[in-house]
């Protein structure tokens, strides 16, 4: 099965203690379809600038990705800047120009509306919401969101969750949203809000996955060395939803394998700075880490 | 097979947000006993004043655990006060008061020097070398330590941690040690020190064991409510040693389901002050947590 994403497509400029780099290709869409390209084919809504360098779309083409929705108007392309403190779990957004993004409204190509499985990429909820309600009757809907929508756009967000089957936040995210302290309870509350599927991204400590009835947590591979956060959760969502769609199994178990991949194709891509990482990734790499991580997070036999 | 622990035993005054309790039975080597009992015969090796009351000795004897290494002296006990902090993660010591625990020289009964399985729990690494210098020939020895001992006998830490088989500690003591911000880094530099085994616990998110050619990562087991954290690594060191010496098996894959059972014991530990939810914990109940959690953690099939 297929997979439509829509998101920010961006140029970031971003800074680390070791490094900086300028007009890399960033933004929640591009980072997750990249992911997701690794699963199944993938269809991409969004919209940049005519300064967009046709070095990135051949990025969005090498990987296979249908680029159809990928709108292209006058003007600047979103661009955002931000630099990361030396234990990489602290992000300063340094600047943000929306530019041609301000007046962006996802326009779905017809083909595309009956994509049965979909991923709204962290953009305003509002502008997740405008894509539901072109997409026909969709199998799995996937949300991904940010601290800022929690603060600026909270009753946007919270009609959204209403709509989709899951909700995908990182762990302060959650207890920003919900008020609870403690993860496993934040989590469960946000299943009260509406969606079935509630997946909590914990960095380095990994991800906790909730359901009314069930729950899974794994680990984040070992990484001794990160060279830029930025995308990670991005590629997380990404590669979930595609694994769902390669397999159109929608069940727990297949949920938790998807959560798996998500965390693998995180892992990748803070090896490198943009999609670097992804771009020079192959198949054969993520099996092998896979099975690595296989070994890394299972128990074998009774106790 | 038996286990040896060695550790302190206190009288502990512990306040949170919602509740305050004094003369709590405490100490890393009570902790660690109770939970170890669970699998195996238990010898503890520890100290108390006069005023050591006995409903306390009473819980170690209602576990079948040997004390006639517990030494008692005129004195008062080893007292600790200490409070938590709405989110329980941060803890403030209040006051501590060696007390009799000041001039304590752990003295190992003649018919325990030989047990093949040791917890060293945590106390000065000092004594923790002076318990060793008496055992012949142990199989496997396992140390926990804290920040105290890090800081303030560093030498002492690194000369013990090179005799013995494995290192607990917390990630913010093992970033500590090492000078390592990376969790992976600084388990794997540990290892380069000496032990075979380490084992970083990151509370509500899990724990991670380090060998020279393997890794495992788990999950703690999802809690809504802690009642309080106090003893919690005291016990999965506890049930950690206790379940190898049960199953007198020492290879990785019995180490990783060690970790598994630590977890579940520290996850008893914390639903109730002190003591009091493993006073009345039962088999079954470990392993009703045990099926419940191989589940929350296992992905099965391929990919």
């Amino acid at each position: 099965m297929s997979v439509l994403i829509v998101g920010s497509v961006a140029l970031d400029d971003i800074k680390t203690t070791t490094a900086e780099h300028r007009d890399l290709l960033g933004g929640s869409a591009s980072y997750a379809s990249v992911a997701a390209s690794f699963y199944t084919p993938v269809s991409m809504v969004g919209i940049v600038g005519d300064d967009f360098p046709e070095v990135h779309r051949d990025t969005f083409r090498n990987r296979g990705i249908n680029i159809d929705g990928l709108e292209v108007v006058q003007g600047k392309t979103f661009r955002w800047s931000g630099e990361y403190e030396e234990d990489m779990n602290n992000r300063r957004t340094l600047s943000v120009e929306l530019n041609v993004f301000e007046h962006f409204s996802p326009k779905i190509p017809t083909r595309s509306r009956q994509t049965p499985y979909v991923l709204l990429a962290n953009i305003a909820p509002s502008l997740q919401a405008h894509v539901l309600d072109q997409v026909e009757a969709p199998k799995f809907v996937v949300a991904d969101t940010m601290d800022l929508w929690i603060s600026l756009a909270r009753p946007d967000l919270l009609a959204l969750i209403k709509r989709v089957d899951m909700l995908i936040l990182n762990d302060s995210e959650a207890r920003q949203f919900t008020g609870e302290r403690n993860a496993v309870k934040a989590g469960r509350k946000i299943l009260e809000l509406g969606p079935r599927y509630v997946v909590v991204k914990k960095g380095e400590h990994g991800a906790l996955l909730f359901s009314r009835d069930n729950f899974f947590a794994t680990g984040a591979f070992p990484l001794e060395d990160i060279a830029d956060p930025t995308g990670a959760g991005d590629c997380f969502a990404g590669a979930l939803i595609g694994y769902l769609a390669k397999t159109d199994d929608i069940s727990f178990e297949s949920i938790k394998k998807a959560v798996i991949q998500g965390t693998l194709a995180a892992s990748f891509n803070v090896e490198a700075f943009s999609l670097k990482r992804l771009e020079r990734l192959t198949r054969e790499e993520i099996d092998i880490r896979h099975g690595e991580f296989s070994r890394y997070i299972s128990v074998n036999g009774a106790h």
